[in-house]
């Protein structure tokens, strides 16, 4: 760490950071965005290297990690598993004694949120959670902010951070489908923003609250209808039926969601101006029909995106705390 | 897109640019060139980033790309087919929306170029062929080039991009072996720049029109006989007799193009100033002898750096368009 | 070559270098790697590529070298074997012709040094051992750094490298465990740097004289009894029981090698002020304890960092020569 950082952080899982801190984030994702937008170069990790490591394969996550870092300047060196043996041919304290002697900040997909707790434990270095079967931080960053730069106020770039986050308050997210990391996260973000989370999972697939680690019962409420919990949201979001690592699950899954599919009738009891969004990649007939997410209330590309921007923003904070 | 390009352009087939452009890109190479060879540093692209889409595994196409992106101080990301699902978990049209988010140009090789086709209709950046069953419009361009170099201007740098495209007119090469996507380039490039190609393949590896899509029945003559398609060409070129995708025809192909192998008997037909190319890899003793390959004619390794140059000229054309 | 570069090298196997390059190499590492620590952007090698060949995978020889040659401002591609086809569909030589004519660097990690010899042989550019069956060069240079670091003059910034150098005469070393390229090496690095090598392997493991290619029988003892080979050394240092490409092996070794574990017996015979490296991955209880890896005398994470800086100055060497 430079001089002048008083303590590292990790960012493992969503309330790892405070509000403000949010509110920082989404200041500087409007301002980064923008430059990249208008080609104004801004290196600020010229010096910097990220290691990736990817013990499940990504498009999304890897490009927008890679070329966000690019962007700013850095470097980055893209681990996968074989590559890697993270845990396998030696402890994964060990790895992460090594690694983070030679770059300046790890990005981490693996399954067990344990791993990368392990992992961060013995890092010199900030380690961000690239995805794991309990949560998902980085895309639920991106979907807050797509939200505010879409609903938020009039202009993201020169409004305060905190007016960015308080444009959240009160909102309604509907999650309509598997009760998992994605859902989890959200659940964390609704107690830390100050939103409430309209569930609807079939039955066996329901969130487990010690998982998602949420104190407020007040931010979230369980729907047995997925049409009830999309009545007046604000944001109806979904996923996959199956996730990675439960492909074995698949049929039984299909079975079970088929009454959780996004479609005209739940867009129509949302809010008229709710948006869509979904993580991707999308199951267009499974989880979501082609007329929503192809439709004029989904911001899926916007989305995707702002991945790379707000991951952008959360390194830059990483490495180099408040600028300015 | 940088403000000041009207039109987003895309190289999916050696049709796509005209005579006038191929001239432009022929002056940049040289100055490129020269450039790299003389460590003069020329980074106009150091804010944009390649991202690389391979289905296909290769050396040649890989570095060449790579190596040449980092000279002209951009970024590369490298995605295989495992990483990036082209296609396969979801619809080519949604990665091309989000890679294209993400990255200033795309270059992709893979089987149809129909599918490099799909991607490019959704594709906010310019793409790239890298490779595809149809066409290999890139090693052509090194290939033009590379003769240019040899047999062209005393010195390809400092003559004008049109005095070194009109050094190809009226020319000859013969194309020696399979119906394949460079012996496809070929002829789409001779109807542009004005030469022959004199075209020998084995009975049922003959090129296809359609695919070729040229107009010109003059641009192209057949050969029975691959000797007599050498007899006065200004350049021989041939391809391995299994391209990658057909290894399970192997055995067939080997004993259907026994009798097309460069030899020194097909190069003494030739003019006695003909260059010898290959794409490589090259099989010596199957569609070329060790005594060509590696005799006097041979530029081989010429053309392989030059697939680099030709392609930095590709991207800094497709990205900034025309300079100065 | 840039000119002024009067013979490019190689850096094939340790002897490849003398002594006094040596001595530079260890000043020019201290300074590296104080830039680094403190955050002082040092470029000189802002406009080269380095190609990494892997055929081995590999955690620390692939982060050492991409984020070394990141941070010396340079751009790495990245090869395995299934990329890259070493040897594969072509001869090794046309591998190294058309790779070195596009990058200006290579690393390899294969099997046998004699392809390795091959490729630096039609290279065009230096060519780096990362590990091959008979050598490990840059561990080694790794490893001698790190005794200096801690137990030669005060301070390694500041101090001339031959008295760095001068710093490792007339030590002991103890290897304790395969006769294998780590102890080839170690033997080659005592006869150019006038330290002892005391070897102690399991029957049937010994180091083979002539793959080891010392010439003076007065820098490495042989001891049955790996006790006897700690007593009074300065360093203690070791290998798991079976390394990669001898898999097959592994139960064989496990017996053989059962009394080959570094543990606290053998570093209370070395010298009080004794250290112990490993190159890592270790397996605690096999070929270290953990008493001995985790404890006071351990230096193997300074060790694994060190390999970054060593191989920084190694690449800033053989690319731009002496500077100053």
């Amino acid at each position: 760490m430079k001089p002048g950082m008083s303590l590292m952080k990790h960012y493992l899982q969503f309330k790892d950071l405070r509000a403000e801190e949010y509110a920082y984030l989404f200041e500087r994702t409007a301002l980064i965005k923008t430059r990249f937008k208008n080609y104004e170069k801004y290196t600020p990790l010229i010096d910097r290297t990220l290691a990736m490591i990817f013990e499940k394969a990504s498009t999304r996550t890897r490009v927008s990690f890679e070329a966000g870092m690019y962007q700013l300047g850095g470097s980055v060196v893209h681990l996968t598993t074989g590559d890697s043996q993270l845990g396998r041919s030696e402890p994964i304290e060990d790895s992460a004694r090594v690694i983070s002697r030679m770059v300046d900040i790890v990005m981490i997909r693996t399954y067990e949120q344990d791993k990368l707790r392990r992992f961060a434990a013995h890092s010199r270095v900030p380690v961000i959670n690239g995805l794991t079967n309990e949560y998902h931080p980085c895309q639920i960053l991106a979907d807050l902010y797509t939200y505010v730069e879409h609903r938020g106020p009039k202009s993201a770039l020169g409004t305060t951070g905190q007016a960015l986050v308080d444009s959240l308050k009160g909102k309604v997210v509907a999650w309509v489908g598997d009760g998992n990391n994605m859902a989890n996260t959200w659940l964390q973000a609704a107690e830390i923003l100050g939103f409430t989370v309209h569930v609807s999972t079939p039955g066996g697939y329901e969130i487990n609250p010690e998982v998602a680690g949420v104190s407020d019962a007040g931010c979230w409420k369980v729907f047995a209808d997925p049409v009830e919990a999309c009545r007046g949201a604000d944001l109806v979001t979904t996923d996959v039926w199956t996730s990675m690592g439960y492909e074995a699950e698949n049929e039984a899954r299909k079975q079970a969601f088929a009454d959780w599919c996004v479609d005209a009738e739940m867009m129509a009891v949302a809010k008229p101006d709710a948006l869509f969004m979904h993580c991707l990649p999308a199951h267009r007939g499974e989880e979501v029909t082609a007329e929503v997410i192809d439709g004029p209330q989904s911001v899926v590309w916007d989305e995707a995106e702002n991945r790379m921007h707000v991951q952008k923003a959360l390194m830059e904070y990483l490495l180099l705390g408040r600028i300015g």
